[in-house]
């Protein structure tokens, strides 16, 4: 058991373009998606990391409880998900271990991934996503 | 160009113990070092996620840096580091690329890695490390 891998890691930022001179420009990772989440209020970009992905996100709506988060900070680590390979079982499994979650059921993520977030209080603030990406030919 | 890799993400928490029984309990992470870092005045405890590592950060001196850092959350996301082959090289063309850094210089992390931050002035305010994995067999 190696544990779930990191899917991505999340980056709100006020500035899109600005958060890429430096991710894509200046550190050089590869832009291989960029889309907007309604579900989510942000456009969002990929970046390839490895097999994981750094995702920048930029809030659509200012009032919206993600530019909140941002505050005054051009960027801000916003949360990490994890893969899984079966989000439903993973679910059933939180929930029968009395893990509170934020989305009881899995909801269209970026690139075609199903997602479902845990609650902040059930893990101590931090915002932590399981994530199942889609199956590869879809 | 796969991009640099995610090494690590970094959780400062208020409670080893108490994280611990989220990430490696309930999530089933599984801990594979253990230690105090002087350097950076923590006690890290990394848990495997798949190639990468979830790293849990407990701060010792409540007054400092990484202490208010977290501030009254129980857990907050602090840093990602990047996986790097040659950190020697990847500050020096940080450098020249006008990056401002916390380490010019490489300094020891956690599990026998070698790591250097980028100034967070750099970045957006995100805290982003870059980090040299000791090499097998050492």
């Amino acid at each position: 058991m190696n544990g779930y891998p990191i899917d991505h890691v999340a980056i709100v930022v006020a500035d899109l373009e600005a958060a890429l001179s430096l991710y894509a420009g200046t550190l050089g990772f590869r832009e291989i998606y960029r889309e907007t989440i309604d579900d989510q209020g942000v456009e969002a970009v990929g970046l390839q990391a490895g097999d994981s992905v750094i995702e920048l996100l930029r809030p659509l709506d200012p009032g919206s409880p993600i530019a909140r988060f941002r505050g005054d900070a051009a960027t801000k680590l916003h949360h990490t998900a994890f893969r899984v390979e079966n989000i439903l079982r993973e679910l059933d499994r939180l929930k029968a271990a009395g893990v509170r979650l934020i989305d009881e059921a899995p909801r269209p993520g970026a690139h075609g991934n199903t997602i479902a977030f845990l609650h902040p209080k059930a893990t101590g603030g931090v915002l932590i996503e399981l994530c199942q990406p889609r199956k590869t030919g879809e």
